[in-house]
């Protein structure tokens, strides 16, 4: 495969397979979730998102290249910020308490779904075990995420009166970050996948992370929708 | 807590969290399902079976008296066999093989649901991660096992025409290997997990066990009895 080719194969597997395309996605935009279901929604993202910069610790770990590290270097920057109250994660828990959760269960972990834990706890090994190229293939999702980024923003704040733009600040940044992060990433797998087993290995990458963010779906619509068999252990809302 | 009451926790657990509860299995043993969702059941279940020498030999590798090996061992043993149709995994494809499905794509693991991925590789990295006690008390799942046995066994057999004693041998053996594992590992924790916050890891690693058990299940239920919206890539069932 050419660069060009490659690219091609990888926007084709994020417009088959990116958990935009997800029913539970649907009903969270067009405002078809109730209260508790929105709940368990920001619950369990947290628990991505604070594994990002753990993810990314360990993919910088695996960079040789200065210059390689300078700009990975960034995106743990972006999530942890510089001081309280700065950055990725400390907008997320603006968002899990502007809808009512309490800050310390939220960043205790407790009420997560096992399916939400497996598949981060995933992405975290996997960028670990697996090749380098592989790991910094893992992160190209974010190719397609400024998309979705805008319907669920528009959607969220058209459909829902809990919802304000404060407690959608996460997302502004990511508008600008993403996009960033994924030409640098794009760059490098283009630059790096030469052989064909090292293409296939670049897709099978972007497939794997496409599951990780599908299945933790899964588990939600489960537990929280249909048929709403919430597993021992994990967060019960309120009736609302 | 005093060994007895470690063991009573641990039961009780059990009693709280193994997946003999859980709805999937309700109607799998009942005789509820169709074909194509037991071939999916089966399907993925190959993919917990062929991880748990994987999973025993990093046990095996964490355990530093020669006794403790001897004992571990067994279970490679049990699952590997001695030559070929030998053993549990070889057991475990007489049954996909029983219900119609190709076993090179069994072996390929190419129609796995993600959730089952993630849940097994969660188990396999556990017990390369944590400590050799948590390790160890992970397998403490098997203490239940004989009981939801029995009620598989007996209730597949009287429910299912598709299914034969020969398809279902697999479980047969695992009436005395369970207990004899079983045995072993409670005796080691109840040993070995002197500290109060020891004693907190065993339960903690039987819970976290529970729910690796419970999320295959999960994930199963969702793909395939309802909402029955299967993850792209994975096994699409025949009309039957």
């Amino acid at each position: 495969m050419s660069q060009d080719q490659l690219e091609e194969r990888l926007r084709a597997i994020g417009a088959a397979r990116y958990h935009s395309l997800h029913p539970f996605h649907q009903l969270l935009h067009n405002g078809k979730l109730n209260f508790g279901q929105v709940q368990a929604w920001a619950l369990n993202r947290y628990y991505y998102q604070c594994n990002i910069p753990i993810k990314d610790s360990v993919v910088l770990s695996r960079l040789t290249s200065v210059e390689d590290r300078r700009a990975w270097r960034q995106r743990i920057i972006d999530h942890d910020g510089s001081q309280p109250g700065e950055g990725g994660i400390a907008r997320w828990l603006k968002l899990t308490e502007g809808l009512g959760l309490d800050t310390a269960y939220v960043e205790s972990c407790a009420g997560l779904l096992p399916g939400t834990r497996f598949a981060v706890e995933a992405y975290v090994h996997y960028v670990r075990d697996r090749t380098v190229l592989e790991a910094v293939a893992s992160s190209l999702t974010e190719l397609f995420s400024p998309g979705i980024i805008q319907n669920r923003v528009s959607g969220m704040l058209a459909n829902y009166d809990f919802i304000s733009k404060d407690t959608l600040a996460y997302f502004n940044n990511r508008l600008t970050e993403a996009p960033r992060d994924a030409d640098f990433a794009l760059a490098y797998v283009k630059r790096e996948a030469r052989r064909p087993d090292q293409q296939q290995a670049v897709l099978a990458a972007l497939e794997f992370k496409c599951d990780v963010l599908w299945a933790q779906l899964d588990a939600l619509y489960h537990a929280y929708v249909e048929p709403g068999h919430i597993p021992p252990g994990a967060f019960v809302p309120e009736r609302r």
